[in-house]
Formats: C-alpha cells, sequence, structure tokens
C-alpha cells in the first residue's frame, strides 16, 4: 500500500473529471489549482460538454482518457460518482480523489450510496480519497501538486497534515501560511470511505522530507491500527493530534465503578499518550506546537533561562513557566559575574534576566553564550526600545552564532510586537526554522510543548508485560460460567482468575457453618469480615451483605447469624457466606471496562470517597506496559496520599502495576470479561491484596461489525 | 482628587522639560507625539540650550515658564530631577510626569533620590505620575493628548488602561490596535513615587467616556483602598486585572496549616474576586476579555448557540464549551422544525446548527432569529466557502438587524480566516463592536468572560457580615496571654474568643482529678478525647499528647495516666490535662493568616489527609461577606465531600459560613492574632463544633511602615 500511496502523491497525468470553465465551479477551480501549482505531469479533463477547458485537453469520457492516466479527481454530480468509480476502475486507474458530497453524512440515500462506493472499491482494488473531500496536497523537493480545491498552496515544508474535516483543513493552511510552517502532503480524508488516516500514516512515517505530522480527527477509524503504526515511527518524528468531538456516555447501564467513570475523553487522552502523540486541544495550540517541532531540537530537561530587555515580559514569561511546571532556576553566582561585566548595575541579575532597554545585539549574544550552558533551553524577549541605532537583524544573528555551538539547546525568541520593525529579525530566526512569538506566554507553551513530546519519547521501546499469564484457567473459569447462563462470577472464581494472573487475594474461605467460622477466624490474625457471596449480588453493601470488624467469638456468632438470615431472605439459592481477613492498609481501585472503540481500558484510583466524589482516576488502554502502568498511578491527584505520609511508609507500587499490567493483559486473553472491578484493592506493609472482586461477563461481539465511529 | 486628576488629563498648557530636536532624544519624541495628537492646547519646550524646538518656544527656566502651564513632562537627566520638580512647584505647576529613570528600581542612590522627590510632592502637594514612566495619553470627545513618548495613539475608545510596566504597555496598545480596541485614558505609573492606580481606578470610576478598566500591575500600591474603590465602582463597568510577579514565599516560618498553605497567588486569586474584578492570567486572555466587554452585554445566563457553515470549526466550539462548562442545549422541537423550513436535509439541526457550506446571509439572519430566544447567547461561525456570491458583509448587516431586536444577548462571531476576504464583514461588527474572532475557541473564551463576569457581578450589593460580635473580650484575653509575655492562647482561652464570636466548641473540660475524669466521661455520650493543653505546646501529636477513642472506665484511666507521665516530663509548668467530646462527623480545617499586604487571610478546607496532601483549600481576604464565604466553601475540589454522600446527609454550610465570617471579623477587630487554626472543625448532624484550637498571637506592627510593594 505504501508505494501505492507514493504514486497517489505524486502521479504521472491528473484528469480533472466534472471540469468546466464556469466561474466558481469546483472542478474548474481544481483544474486552475492544478495548472497554478507548478505541477509538471499531464492534465487532463473530462467533460462531454468541451473539448478544451481552461487550455488543457477535455475528453468526453473516462475511457477515453489517455493511458498514462494515474489520478482522477472526481468533482461531478453525486448521482455520476458510481459510474465515473467503475470506468476508472475499468480504464486501470487505481487512485482517485472524490470531491463530490452527498454520501454517508447526507442522510440515508447517502449512505446506500456509499455503501455501492465501497463495494466498487473493493471490486476494482482502487485508492480513493473521500468522498466529500477538498482533495490532497503534495509538495516536494521532486513534485508540486494541488489536486485540491485550496486556495493555500503553502511553500515546501516539514509538516504532513492529515485532516478529516475540510473546512476545517482550508483554516488551518491558512493558519500555517501566517505562523511560517510549510507543508509537505496535506490530506483531507473527507468520509473515508476507502483510505483513512491509517494509510497516509504510514506513507509520512516513511517520508523524510515529513518531519511532524499533524492530524486533526472526530473520529478513528481503526484505533488498535493506529497505535501498530505510531509504535513503529520514529520517534524523532512527532506526532500532534487535535481530537475533537464530544462522544456521548454510552448509554447501556454499568455495573462496576470503572464503568461508571470511564469518560469517552479520559480514555482518548490515555490512549494518545500511549501511542507517544502530543494531543492539543485548541488550534492555536497544534500552531504554537507545529512552530516548535518544526525545528525538531528537544530539550535534554526542562530548566528555562528568559532573557529580556523588557522586565515586565520577562515577568509574565517567568509567572508561565511557574504555571506550566517548567523551571526558571536561579543563575548561579559564577554566571551572574560574568554578566555583570558588561551588563549595567540596575539589570536584573536573577532569572529572568532583565537587560534593560540598553541592551543591543552583542549584550545578547554574550549573555545567552554565557547562560545557555546552565539550562536546558532559553527564551530571548526583544523588544526594540523607542532608541535603538542597529538593525534589528543583528540580534537574531547573534543568536544563531550561539546556537552554531550549542546546537542542542533550544531557543525561543518573542518580539512583543508583530510591528514592520521586528520583521527583519523574525525573518531571518525563520530561515533556520527559530520560532518566534508576539507574547511571552505563546513562547512558553513553546517549550512546554518541547518538554512533553521529551515525556512522551522517554516512554519509548517499552517492554511488553510479560506473558507468563494462566490464560486457558481463566477461560475454563469464565467458560463454566457462561455455560451456567451467569453474567456474574463467585468470589472464589474472581480469586483464581486473578490467581491465574499472579495477582494476590486477601485470604477468605467459606463458611458451611458456624463451627468454620470459628476456626477462620482463630486462624488469622486480628479482625475478619463476613460477607454474602453469590455472583448475582452486584453491590453487597446495598443489601447489608457485609459485616465488617469483626473482633470477638460473641462479634462472630451475631455477624453469622444476622448473614443467615440475609441469605435466607435473599432468594438468591447459590448465595453462600464469605469470611475474609480484615486487612488495614490504604484502599485502592482497580477495574476494567470495554470501550466501543478504543477495547479494554483500565482504570486506577485511590479508594474510597475520593473516587467517587472527585472522579480522581487514570485510565490506559490496553496493552499496558509497567512504565506506563507507572504513569498512571502517578498522574492522579491524590498520588501524594500514595507516598510516605504521616508516619505511614510509602506504598509499594510494583504490586499495583502487576495488578493494572496484569488486568490489560487478561481483558486483551479474555474478551468475554465485560466489567471488572477490584474495589478495594488494600495496600498493605505485608502485601497488596484484592479484597473484592466484581465481575461482569457477556458473550463477545461477533467480529467484523465494520468501521467504528466515535 | 479626582477633579485634580481630570486637570491632569486635560491640560491647558504643557511644557516638556528637556526638549530638543536631536533624533532619538526621548523628550523630543514626546514634543512630537504632543504636535502630532492634535492636543488642542498650549506647547512649550524648556531647555536652556534653544529659543525654539521643532518649533514650540523653548524657555531656558521652568520659572520662565507662561502661567497658563499645568502639566510639565520631565525627560532630563535623573541628576537635575529634584531641581526642575522644585521649580515646578515654585511655578504653580501641580501636575508632572516623570519620565526619568534611574529612581527605585536602580539601587541605593536611585532610592534616596526617590526618598526625596516624595518629600517633595508632599511639601509642594504635587501630582506626580512616574518617574521611570512613558507617560499618560488621554483621548475623549473634547482633549487629545499623547503626553508619552508611545508609537501607539490610537483613536478613542472605551478602555481605560494603566499599566505599571512601560514596556508592557506598549506592548498592549500595539495589541489594542490590532485588537480593535480603543483605549480613553493611558497611565504607564511606573515608580508609583506619587500617583497610584488607586487614583487613577477613581478617576476612571467617574470617567463616563471608560467603559471598561484594564490593570496591568506587578504589585499593589495599597490592596485595602483598592477594594473600597472597587466596592464603589458601578458594576456596568467592568474591572479587568492581569497581575503578574511571581511572590516568593515569605522566609519566617509559620506555626498553623493555615501558614504553610497560604501561597501568594492564592490569596491574589481570592482578593481579585472579592474585589468583583476579573483576573485574567494573559496578554491574550486579557485582549480576549477586553474585546468582549467594550460591547458591555452580559448575557442573562450560560446556555450559548452555535451556527456554522463549517461542521468541523461547530465541533471545536462546543468542545470548548465542554471544557469551560458553558452550556450548549440541544435546540428544542419547533425550533429545529423552523430551521427546517429553509435548511437543507443535510443540515444538523442539533446544537452546533451546521447549516453547510450553501448558507447564505439570509439563512444566518433567519436561523439567529429562530435559535436566539431558546438561549443566552450565540456564537456564529462564518467562513466564506470557496463558492460564494453575496458580499461577506451582508452576514454582519443580518446579525445586526436581528440584534436590534434582541439587544440583550451576545453574539460573537468567528470566521475562522483573518484573510482580506472577511474584512468587510470584521469591520461591519466592528462599528458596533460585536467582537469577531478568527478561532472558535478564542471566541468561547469570549462567552466564558461574559459569563464569569456576570458571576462576580452577581456577588455585588451584598450584605457586611454581622457586627454583633464582643471584640472587647476577645482582646481583654489576648492582652492578658500578651501581659503574660505569652505567644500561644489556653484551648479554655481560645473558646472563650470563639464563643465571643457566636461560634461553637466542642463539649471539654480540664481535669485536676482522675475523679473529674470519671464525672465527665459518664456526663456525656460516647466515647472521650483526652489531650494535654498548653499554649506551649503547638502541635499536640508529636508530643503523644492527645489519646482518642477512650470507651471504657480501663481505657480512660490507662489514658489519664500515660497523660500525667508525659506532663510530668513536658517540663510545662502551666501544661494541664482537656477531655473533650470525641464527635463523630466531617472534619473540616479553617484558619487564618496574615498577608504582609492582603491582610487577614481566612482558608477554608477539608481536615485529615486531604488537605495536607493535596493542598485542596479556599482563601478569602478579610472582611468576608457571607456569600463570599459559600463561595469559598464550594470552590473547593473535593465539595461533594460535603454533600449528602454515601448515606451521610449534606453537611450543614451555614455554621461553616458562620465560621469563616466570624474568624474574618475576629482578624479585623483583633490585630494582635497572627495565626490561628480549627482543626479540626467537625460537622456532626447535630451541630458544628471547633474540636482543636491553635493561636498564635504578636504585637501587632507599627502603624506606617509605608508602601508595601508585593
Amino acid at each position: 500500500m505504501q508505494n501505492e500511496l507514493a504514486k497517489l502523491l505524486s502521479p504521472k497525468a491528473v484528469a480533472v473529471v466534472g471540469a468546466s470553465p464556469r466561474e466558481g465551479s469546483v472542478a474548474g477551480t481544481i483544474l486552475r489549482n492544478l495548472d497554478a501549482c507548478g505541477f509538471s505531469g499531464d492534465i487532463f479533463a473530462v467533460n462531454p460538454k468541451y473539448e478544451n477547458v481552461l487550455g488543457f485537453t477535455c475528453y468526453a469520457t473516462i475511457a477515453e482518457l489517455p493511458e498514462s492516466t494515474d489520478l482522477a479527481i472526481l468533482a461531478i454530480n453525486r448521482s455520476l460518482v458510481l459510474r465515473a468509480v467503475e470506468d476508472c476502475g475499468k480504464r486501470g486507474i487505481r487512485h482517485l480523489v472524490i470531491i463530490t458530497a452527498g454520501f454517508k453524512e447526507a442522510g440515508e440515500e447517502g449512505e446506500q450510496l456509499e455503501g455501492a462506493l465501497r463495494e466498487l472499491i473493493e471490486t476494482y482494488d482502487l485508492n480513493v480519497v473521500g468522498p466529500n473531500c477538498m482533495g490532497i496536497i503534495h509538495r516536494s523537493e521532486r513534485v508540486k501538486l494541488n489536486a485540491s480545491f485550496s486556495r493555500w498552496f503553502l511553500p515546501g515544508g516539514g509538516i504532513g497534515f492529515i485532516s478529516q474535516s475540510g473546512s476545517l483543513g482550508e483554516t488551518l493552511l491558512e493558519s500555517f501560511e501566517e505562523a511560517g510552517l510549510g507543508v509537505s502532503t496535506f490530506i483531507n480524508l473527507g468520509n473515508r470511505a476507502g483510505l483513512t488516516e491509517n494509510d497516509f500514516l504510514r506513507q509520512l512515517a516513511k517520508d523524510p522530507a515529513c518531519r511532524a505530522i499533524f492530524l486533526y480527527l472526530e473520529s478513528f477509524a481503526d484505533p488498535a491500527e493506529f497505535r501498530r503504526i505510531l509504535d513503529s515511527i520514529n520517534r524523532d518524528k512527532p506526532v500532534v493530534v487535535l481530537k475533537a468531538g464530544r462522544t456521548e456516555a454510552g448509554a447501556a447501564a454499568v455495573a462496576s465503578h470503572t464503568g461508571s467513570l470511564a469518560s469517552p475523553d479520559a480514555i482518548v487522552d490515555a490512549f494518545l499518550r500511549q501511542c507517544g502523540a502530543l494531543r492539543v486541544t485548541t488550534i492555536d495550540e497544534a500552531l504554537s506546537a507545529l512552530r516548535v517541532l518544526q525545528k525538531g531540537i528537544v530539550p535534554a530537561g526542562n530548566r528555562v533561562a528568559i532573557l529580556t530587555n523588557a522586565g515586565g515580559a520577562g515577568i509574565i514569561a517567568a509567572d508561565a513557566c511557574e504555571r506550566l511546571g517548567i523551571d526558571v532556576p536561579a543563575l548561579p553566582q559564577d554566571i551572574q559575574s560574568k554578566l555583570r561585566e558588561f551588563l549595567p548595575p540596575e539589570a536584573g541579575y536573577g532569572n529572568p534576566v532583565d537587560m534593560i532597554a540598553t541592551a543591543g545585539s552583542s549584550d545578547y549574544e554574550s549573555a545567552l553564550k554565557i547562560v545557555l550552558p546552565a539550562v536546558d533551553a532559553a527564551i530571548v524577549i526583544f523588544r526594540p526600545p523607542m532608541v535603538y541605532h542597529e538593525p534589528v537583524e543583528n540580534v537574531a544573528d547573534g543568536i544563531l552564532r550561539v546556537l552554531e555551538k550549542m546546537p542542542d539547546k533550544p531557543v525561543l525568541v518573542c518580539t512583543l510586537s508583530r510591528d514592520a520593525m521586528v520583521l527583519p529579525l523574525v525573518e531571518r530566526l525563520q530561515e533556520q526554522w527559530i520560532p518566534s512569538y508576539v507574547m511571552p506566554e505563546t513562547a512558553v507553551s513553546g517549550i512546554d510543548v518541547l518538554c512533553r513530546v521529551k515525556a512522551l519519547g522517554a516512554r519509548r521501546h517499552e517492554e511488553s508485560p510479560s506473558d507468563t499469564h494462566d490464560a486457558n484457567a481463566a477461560r475454563r473459569i469464565l467458560e463454566q460460567a457462561d455455560g451456567e447462563g451467569r453474567s456474574g462470577l463467585f468470589f472464589s472464581e474472581g480469586a483464581d482468575i486473578l490467581s491465574a494472573y499472579g495477582l494476590t487475594v486477601c485470604p477468605f474461605t467459606y463458611l458451611e457453618s458456624l463451627e468454620e467460622g470459628v476456626r477462620f477466624f482463630e486462624g488469622v490474625d486480628g479482625p475478619i469480615v463476613l460477607k454474602i457471596d453469590s455472583p448475582q449480588l452486584l453491590h453487597r453493601f446495598e443489601f447489608n451483605a457485609v459485616i465488617t470488624d469483626i473482633e470477638t467469638h460473641a462479634d462472630l456468632i451475631h455477624a453469622y447469624l444476622r448473614l443467615r438470615e440475609t441469605l435466607d431472605s435473599l432468594q438468591m439459592p447459590d448465595a453462600r457466606i464469605l469470611a475474609q481477613q480484615m486487612l488495614e492498609g490504604r484502599e485502592l481501585i482497580i477495574g476494567l471496562d470495554r470501550d466501543p472503540s478504543f477495547g479494554p481500558a483500565i482504570m486506577f484510583g485511590i479508594g474510597g470517597t475520593l473516587v467517587e466524589a472527585l472522579r480522581d482516576v487514570a485510565f490506559g488502554v490496553a496493552p499496558i506496559s509497567r512504565a506506563e502502568a507507572e504513569t498512571m498511578i502517578r498522574s492522579i491527584r491524590a498520588f501524594p496520599l500514595l507516598q510516605a505520609f504521616r508516619g505511614q511508609p510509602a506504598v509499594d507500587l510494583e504490586p499495583l502495576i502487576d495488578i493494572i499490567t496484569g488486568l490489560s493483559q487478561l481483558a486483551v486473553d479474555c474478551e468475554s470479561i465485560a466489567e471488572l472491578d477490584l474495589n478495594p484493592v488494600i495496600a498493605t506493609p505485608e502485601g497488596t491484596f484484592a479484597v473484592d472482586i466484581l465481575f461482569r461477563i457477556e458473550k463477545p461481539a461477533p467480529q467484523g461489525t465494520g468501521l467504528i465511529i466515535r
């Protein structure tokens, strides 16, 4: 497929089907764009009404097109599309861009048309972009192709841009131009009847001209495939994703806490983080990220120096760094001394270094040379003061000379102005892909992007979770329950499944008699708990089916008799009394839910009231590596509660990581597990134990349900 | 003073002291600006070297200036400033703008100069802006004055802008122009040796040409005065504050939790919220806020409709609304039906209303007319599609016609482009102060500003907390402790002070003997607690000086004897054993700390591990109204834990509000209270009680310590 797409993007001869010289005709606009962009191949038109359109030979039918034609752009009436696609297939034109709208997005009739279109794509093995799209753009050393009706054919550059939306794609291309961003490839996917973002991701991954990939998506065509491709993309080619679109929470009732807390957006966040993609939430954030990634220098850490000739702007930049957790360290005395050799006494020698309005280009160069070795990156703020006698580009030249010596340190520039007076500076920097910004906060957000990309990169090439689990044992238990028509499990069955994955469960036994209860009580250290256990009983607390703090024989007798009574009233013939040791420690909740598009998601949170009231939980999409599991644990707001605190030792994270990765593997191995709560898991100094276990099982959905749209 | 400042801003005759025709001279630039701005009064120069500067009469000395001169701009060498100020005083010129730098900001010598300058200001009763500033700008129907070296003399408009920083002021003026914001008054305060932001706030409050006030501050000259002025400003004149500058946490050791958790920035946040000012954190946010406030229509609620001809941008806008808590309600069926009468079937009829690319100006007008009555505000997204045959300004005209009928509903426009093709639309809207934005997220942030301003406005005209407290009783106790050289209080003394403010304390007694302990234990319901109490003992837990859960006589005997032993070892002769009823309920922490510039701050949080580990606390600056206290309580992240939850009833907020407002009043009444922790306060169904009380008292600082810089 990759070679195929390289051909789609570098055609020998393009035919615009439906081309007309009429003012405002879409096909005509595309023809004009193809003409104007400098495309070196042949261009033909297809339209029975003309022999020539805008100077290009026009054929009456697709069948008459010259044999060299390898890309057809269809911009014709909806009713003519299927016929034209078939004609292309028959003529051997295998690359198509279908501009025409009115398919899946336009009601039932359109959906049927799109279904028929998919069949033709299959039959003739076609590479189709669209329908309902604005086209494709490619601009490399070798090829200039604007096969779209976009007004923006940008100077070539390092960004590969895949947009699901057309109008937003056009908006972004316009913004790219303002931001000094060049595009090597632009694809508007439209309805994705044929090619998807995944096909073009594979193509861009191999394209050396593409230095960073940007996707605007409203849904994922195939998330698992997306993740596989991103795993294979080299880490020096960052992937930035603007994922829009709220998804209504599923209407199906959920039994578990995990299910009730799984917001679709939290799962998208987790998914993209695990893919190593940088998720941005606004268009401006996307532009800011791409500008800084285009240069492609990632800092070694998050220590930033700020040089400025305007005190207030320096303060604002430092404030913004603090908000984002970027370190603006005080400069060591020896560095301050070196600065004092040429800066005036009124200058500020902390960090920001306020060089005051008299600073010239040599001051900037000297200060940057002295300061940069002590930090990981720098923000240089230079607004030409009222009295300034040098060409402003000298400041840029000084910065560039310093960077020649220290090319691994990102330096971002802020001008506090977009006035013409700063343009020579901005342009000089732009030639070397050094981004410059008007506002200090935007420059800081650029540094933040670099730090985030560095953190994502650090998560590369991780080990996969171990595969020493006994999946067959787990499957046997689930199949037996399913055979009995159950959607729940006994505690003991759940415990067996967890044990098959190496996870420890709180010591327990079933009591057939009070005598057995006494034996259990006397055999464990400290108080015990009695519970009623039945696969039908999802929430024990609601039925008063749990009695805790059993500390004496008297407590035990009282509790046992009360639960016997409850048992009799419940009318659940399979219900039994479960005895457990009562553990002291910190309560956690770890669970599993299935998302309709992303598949199994594992949740981690602190148990008790926090998880319910604050929704302070973290998600990961299976499969989950150990490092990713640790990231999940550390990402909750209440993480400080797991560290050494008020005389309690820190919670050991390893067993928690075992549980998260184990459940992730379990979910992959056993598709019939629809939901699972371990609530609570209790971490004690002696070990970490699952204390309550809730499984919901259902028959896995049949394969091949088609495209999942989120 | 107000009339004085009106005169300063509308002088009859201005003298520029130090004016010279030299290229790059600051005074010369000011003279040129005065000349070019259209100032209708007289302009003179003062410089012994010239008889005429740039066509204006030049006097050798200030003493020779014509009597009409009422404003002097000093842009002279630092060494000449004091003499010139004195000359102005003697000549009767009472309004001065001192541009010259090198004062307080420039080391010891400069500080001494500024001290001498302050004395002259006092002696001659002068109104001085600066020193170290770029000047002032005023532009009204009557007066045009650019008494600054700023390049930006904007078309008159509704914004009164006070900036502490010069370079940032200039940056913002440039941005104002781009953003279509007009400035009625611009003041660069500089070092504030004379006039401060408070003086100009009073002036702008009275100026009908000023529709919104914007301040850039790095510190407050006098926060209490600032708050008084803002309280008196009419609510239809919003005040936007960009407060920059991190403040290092005070180095002094703090005894209380409240003190350790009081971050300066949290207190600035609380202070500005209580002032009814809108705090913004970035320059772009400031511009976005001012653009939308310039029109001055605040919506009645936060229900927003989104109309668009570009689907993706509509989704992005809806996403941004969701993130900010702005409601994008589904439209009622009858409204959808009316839309269906003229929009095509492929249009989206939810909210956003996606009118697709074929929508013309009449579609926009009709749709807005139908949709707007159902919501509080609207975002209209219109990007001219490739094929568009109308003048784009027709869309603006349609919107304006709808707004004539519904003038109380804000409508913001988003063009997805800043290309020339959209300019006629943008300009037509700008004439009516309807803001238009390129990006959908920025338009949404404009709506967010309006919602926040509405919320701030709702807090107006609140009752002051009641003043029925017995402050004298509290003061007597504090004076006695101070007389005894103590910096702490006995629990009983703290309880008496709280009682004097109507606050309830957990039932307690002191035990002189075990017999008294038995009597207390038998007199209360449920378990009790024994503690050691001494004014010297700040953190009882550290000394094992607290024993809880005393449920039996045996427990009591054991606990009493153990504490007696501890007591003997502590070497605190005044220490006693305190017995308290042990309360069951939800733990809270409420405390008091004094901020060096903002004065007493009250903290509220949920007690136990949460407050320490998560720093999830809210602050208010005294005095605190009941409504503000409720806002504090509701603002903590863990607030859901105080609502009805897991079978527990909701915590009654009224007693918590009593405590917050009571401590606020106590702090104002009794300046010797440096810190105070009520930790925990326990809310039970029977009442809300302070359970532990920690006071730290110190002699109040002497009055008149001069300007407090934060």
